[in-house]
């Protein structure tokens, strides 16, 4: 079968990760060319890579006859506009989390998607993690009965930038939205969210007007409870963990760690903090995404995570953050789809 | 020191839990007399575990002038009139959970104990539990910083009968009562109470006007936030845990297990399910918190669990009764106190 | 049934805990006496405990008729003898580890207890741990299948007293020998000994004729090898350990720990170490091998435990002893027997 | 910097390991040329890699003045005469292990290597595991104090084929060489070996001429003691395991598993074998040892892993066949050097 050749919009932190998942990890495709707004940013990762083009200016990724599909890597608020305009040129599309902030941006990408007849991939790379893709197939099993209670834990190490925090339509839209949507991939669609929301860590991120320490309650349609506890900061690192009971048992996915060694001595019995942050606790999640995608395009199967994804995992942060506002809990239905 | 003189009202499953740990592990006390409606009951007991006296009448215990101090162990609807009578007769008072379902009920009592200037003590056993005991202690160290998320898991091996469920008040009186006073325990006094709960254990429950699945999200007034999640029937056992994070650190208690043996063969590596139910798991807290009653009376020192902590932890029941019953958070101050 | 009455020879630490065994845990038994040469020491114990009668000379007990059985915690160079007049006296016997240190004595026990046609039991508590038997549950279930590898860790927290150490007949007959019976209780009779064995931990442990850290490799009957590891001092504390490895899967037990709390901060994540040395780590194993005694002696059932065990256990720490003295494999038919 | 030139000799599973480091994780190097006696083999690597040279005779390789270093993976009867021949012809080696099966043929490696003043690297990868790696930075660190008791366990999924077996040179130099290696990683160089071994998983293995189930104990002269249990068939999978003891405390690295993920039912508690093979559970390791291979030849500094450690894991294992073939402790000085 012949090399799926793929273009990369955006050369930052994310878009790095993918081009060297495929250019080590997926002899299935290559990366035709890369670019970035910071052309020295592109210049420097194909140079490194061996990519053969880089640029400015992501039109000519997407004007590129010779590519069949695009990893969206750029920042959040041009990810729905540059969708469109891939599906208008013909270009499969593998897209960073999250879509948008805003639903009626999503809606355009879904409609410009259908029209167009390419796939689009949402980047939940969690769906593809080791532990919880192992709790899902539990749950897929039966080995867990009808689930009851879903928690879900994830705090990270440090809080990101003020700037950032000011932009990224704050904790719940940049943070939980990960959350949910594992909520989402475990549970099943949620009718109603509780959020209880606090600033902890931080006053800054408070006069940022937003929240750093949250814990956000939600009813399943299934019936089932589900809770996710967030926080900007643990002191212990990046903490990612998930826990779901149900009648015919429980499966829980305790932290990864850099090694399996324990120290005990006179203080106690000392065993390692998780593994640092999102690039090297979900390294192993982001070339599985990307297999999955290349198998999407290449093979015509549907992909696994789609832009409905990113459009309800969306809806569920704006509840929660209307939940907040209005102190209430607020019923899916009340948000716009 | 002379040996304190115990009387037991009530020879039940919790009365013989505590006859068994003064008798065996306590040689500061002596019990006795015991009572219980079923006179069959408390003569089996005593013949026993040698206690002298015998009876169907509570009243003889609390006439009993040789007797300082009883244990009320009866059924949850005599408690308060009960311990009113006994402060009354002059005696000090271990008092099972919970006091009474109303809080005009447990008034009367604190005004009791007030007027009499006895010793009250309120059977929250879990707090002298070595685990959790573990987790305060750290906390008070300082160790876990400035506390910010409490998670509490409590989930039942069984769900008790359904004649009981009819009047015990329901999981947020009878159950969950346990680990409101937990919350308390590590966060301080709690502000407002949100609950989700469902029936999926078996719609019996549901019938007799109760839930079985439950989460309760608690703001503190530290700012703190919390989550308690139930549930009346865990296959694997009684799953009992804590979690504490803070600024400084997380705190984590997980099940005890009957042994630490792992077997590993083709299918996976096996460990132990917790011990069974809460005879079992804290029967070592049970024997710690008569310690403590039995301390605190002799040395005249203050009891660590007090009435007052039996009230708010009522206070916190109704609370989430309410606020399942109007679906909104219910701020405690709308309770009663 | 009427109550076994039970004298008690030698009230030091390991007296006290048979005392308090039966007293608070064994309402089968009742102690009529206790004895020792230091007459203080017995006295303290009785008032504790209510044993109405306390003597210097274990002669009394073993003269009063009312006593059925006696438990010999006196000091070990007294118990063959102590064991042999008791037999003689037709009394019941539960006898401390190690019988004696030679072979000879050993036997005149067994002829003696043999001819009374009393019940022996040694104090070989290991095999009544709740993890240790636990994994001899799995291995006579046949979980393990046929045992190929048998590992034992035993590491005491501080070194005993010079003094101890001159009388003890050395490591591999005053520790080793509960390891050596380990063995033999899970992996049958032993071929073949080699020990290596160094001073590491104190120079005048050597000085005074012992080793403190040794190591010794087993050749069991059965086809299966074994190893025992021990030191004097595990600066984290008391390290009891067992690996069972079978071509059916292995079985492992970790050590037991005062809570199960996790802590985890930015220097790592923090566990209780061992529970502190043998009367906490090995409390119930030491209730348990006593009520198995009692309701031996009481139903006319077998002890498990027997005097032979005693004798087999010694003879494998006398074939440790000769094989550093001659640096070679010692076969245990070597051993006088 | 220019990348290093590269050629590969041998395109068997270790080979292709290499090929695959290099090509995927080491962008320092390129592989120019890959051979195997078996020319279809070296193709097709060679195609799947990208590596432009693919021949059947590996005097190609050596003959090739681009080339710098090479990789010799060929049939452990192979490697000391091609290492010859690679030193003589001014190449880099990285050496898999064993080098040899006799003293006098590594010697001549040794005295090749000297004379041609080449860098010579020998694939213990084990010493680059992140487990094993941070236990010896932990006792580099003095962490662990004086070292007293190292135990090592190595125990495969599935015993090699018995034609294999014939072969190999026998558990001890193709399976315990790697335990060795890792014996004087931690201990430094070991002064005598007693080794138990017996056939135990399967008979054809005894006619063979080999054992399957062994135990090995060592005396360091550090004065340090160790143990290494070795079975060539774990029913639950790769065991590879390592504690080590020391004054100042005690470090064990227990399996790499494939998720950390619990499953608990009424059943108990499950969770992951251990990660299946070395192929899996050594990835990092092989890709590590690489990378410090490659370093070493470029920026001249010594390889931390040299033709003496193969030399002196070889001996040990000469030591070990001694011992068991007399029955009796073996002094390394008795063993050629």
């Amino acid at each position: 079968m012949q090399k799926l050749k793929v273009g990369i919009i955006g050369a930052g932190r994310i878009g790095q990760v993918h081009a060297k998942s495929i250019t080590y990890h997926i002899p299935q495709a290559e990366i035709v060319a890369i670019s970035d707004i910071y052309l020295e940013g592109a210049m420097k990762v194909a140079d490194e890579l061996g990519i053969p083009n880089a640029c400015a200016d992501y039109h000519e990724i997407l004007n590129n006859p010779e590519i069949e599909a695009v990893l969206i890597c750029s920042s959040t608020d041009t990810h729905a506009d540059i969708a469109v305009e891939a599906a208008e040129a013909g270009k499969h599309i593998f897209c960073e989390k999250p879509v948008d902030l805003t639903v009626a941006k999503i809606k355009k990408v879904i409609s410009a998607v259908e029209k167009a007849g390419v796939k689009l991939q949402i980047g939940f790379n969690r769906r593809y993690d080791h532990n919880f893709a192992e709790i899902k197939r539990l749950a897929n099993e039966g080995k867990l009965g009808k689930l009851q209670t879903i928690k879900i834990t994830s705090r990270d190490p440090e809080p990101p930038a003020i700037e950032y925090v000011k932009v990224s339509g704050g904790i719940f839209l940049d943070m939980t939205v990960h959350d949910f949507d594992m909520a989402r991939f475990i549970g099943g669609e949620v009718e109603e969210v509780y959020a209880n929301a606090t600033v902890m860590v931080d006053p800054a991120i408070g006069e940022a007007g937003d929240v750093d320490t949250a814990l956000v309650a939600l009813k399943f349609k299934s019936g089932a409870i589900g809770v996710i506890d967030n926080c900007r900061k643990a002191c212990y690192g990046y903490d990612q963990r998930l826990e779901v009971f149900g009648s015919g048992g429980q499966a829980s996915a305790s932290n990864d760690t850099p090694t399996n060694v324990a120290y005990i001595n006179n203080d106690g019995n000392r065993t390692d903090k998780p593994l640092y942050f999102f690039l090297e606790r979900y390294m192993q999640s982001f070339a599985d995404e990307m297999k999955e995608f290349i198998n999407a395009v290449q093979n015509d199967v549907p992909t696994k995570t789609t832009v409905n994804d990113g459009l309800e995992a969306l809806r569920l942060g704006l509840a929660a953050k209307l939940s907040v506002a209005e102190h209430r809990p607020v019923k899916l239905s009340e948000i716009e789809c």
